[in-house]
């Protein structure tokens, strides 16, 4: 397989650091081509403004998603951005490699999606009718490729259980497996957490480590969460509403969103 | 009331500035003292990395958390941010004010939160022992203070809904109203949400600037968020698990942490 790794921590040496070199020895072992993007290594723009478009007219107001679209038509996306749309479409697997910083992304990642996910690529896509609302929800340029989060967190897995007081951390993550990664079409796996970073140790990293590579190495075969399509007949369209009764009738909120075992 | 408004939109002539200018005008028409940080007309440096702990030597591995409080102690923290931490502390109330980006806020909204909300100011505050578990989720050196989202968001309610395919909003923005705002002590009013802005008009905007006015004039009486204070009773410590029994049936996952109209 061909791997993309998008890794944001500002330090190599950090424990999050250690984790991206066990995660491209493991999948260069494998056999697997590897690329990766070190977003503060490559000093990447965080913020999406104007100067993600500079064909647009100076004084005319900043729509984003016409300024997108135009710039897509014309082919004048800045180098940075297409680069970085060049990689997800050459893989097969892509890997958001990241510590949670306020129960998300640390803003250089969320920067990368705001940026890269352009009209056309990550939005924006598909006929929009009675039957079809988009290529979008499992349907999009990226259909066909899987992903997943490695995400470090400072606290306890207990903090993050279902009555965890932080929130259950697959509902944290939803946003972004969900949201942004299914949204453009992929399959996304169950996240690898790594817990207690704060309070890590050789023994514990050790252990870590060894169940991040068993992960890697089931990458090609690991079943993705059941997130449901958009446009295969589980949604009302174009309300979007999850149509009555096929839910388990403990099921709310997110976890409407996936297949039960009966479907 | 002095109101301390966070705004991210890189274009003032938006539909989200527009708005900006309503909250303005209706807050000072009330009386509020009002500041804004307008964090693209600010080049508000999104990323959180070295350049924040001048102090910290260079050979040195970065450790955010230990560099964090090293930079508190010394009070060497960059001006930015020592200035967008003056404004928190003089406020009474903070709104954050930005467009749905991705199912969460842009990327200098986020670095925002990741570069302000420092060791010993937003997080890493008071004692950790058996019956006290550090001064967060409803204590903090924003207790007492409170906050709101307004938030612009292009498609229509019905798609963030209870059975909605994007999920429920409140669900979308628990990161942020609870893991950010009430974590560090802030009482957090429900969101004002701006729907179906991609396709808006003078007449909607008009019905929706008056709701906003409203919601603001409203500001200082409404009920927050009934979050559950984390130190008061409802969770185990350490664990931080949510005692046995305190739910409605019904409550799973987030919505565990608001107290029940029973309790």
């Amino acid at each position: 397989m061909k791997v993309f790794v998008v890794f944001a921590h500002p330090e190599p040496r950090s424990l999050t650091g250690s984790l991206l070199r066990v995660t491209v020895d493991e999948l260069e072992a494998q056999g697997h081509e590897v690329r990766v993007s070190d977003l503060y290594a490559m000093k990447w723009k965080p913020q999406l403004d104007r100067d993600d478009f500079p064909q647009h007219p100076a004084e005319e107001p900043l729509s984003l998603t016409t300024a997108s679209a135009a710039a897509a038509a014309s082919d004048s996306h800045t180098e940075d951005v297409k680069r970085e749309q060049e990689k997800l479409l050459w893989a097969d697997a892509i890997i958001f490699q990241f510590p949670l910083w306020w129960y998300s992304m640390p803003a250089i990642l969320k920067g990368w999606v705001d940026r890269v996910f352009t009209s056309g690529f990550g939005y924006g896509l598909g006929e929009y009718n009675e039957k079809h609302w988009g290529d979008r929800y499992g349907e999009g340029r990226l259909k066909g490729k899987r992903a997943m989060l490695i995400v470090t967190v400072g606290a306890s897995s207990q903090q993050y259980s279902a009555r965890g007081i932080a929130g259950p951390i697959e509902d944290l993550l939803f946003p972004i497996t969900h949201g942004m990664l299914f949204y453009t079409g992929v399959d996304v796996l169950p996240s690898y957490l790594y817990w207690m970073a704060y309070r890590s140790n050789d023994e514990a990293f050790q252990a870590a480590a060894d169940e991040l590579r068993q992960r890697l190495r089931d990458l090609p075969v690991t079943e993705p969460i059941p997130y449901r399509h958009q446009n295969a007949g589980d949604y009302e369209i174009p309300s979007l509403l999850l149509k009555p009764g096929l839910e388990n009738s403990s099921d709310s909120g997110f976890s409407l969103h996936r297949r039960t075992t009966n479907e």
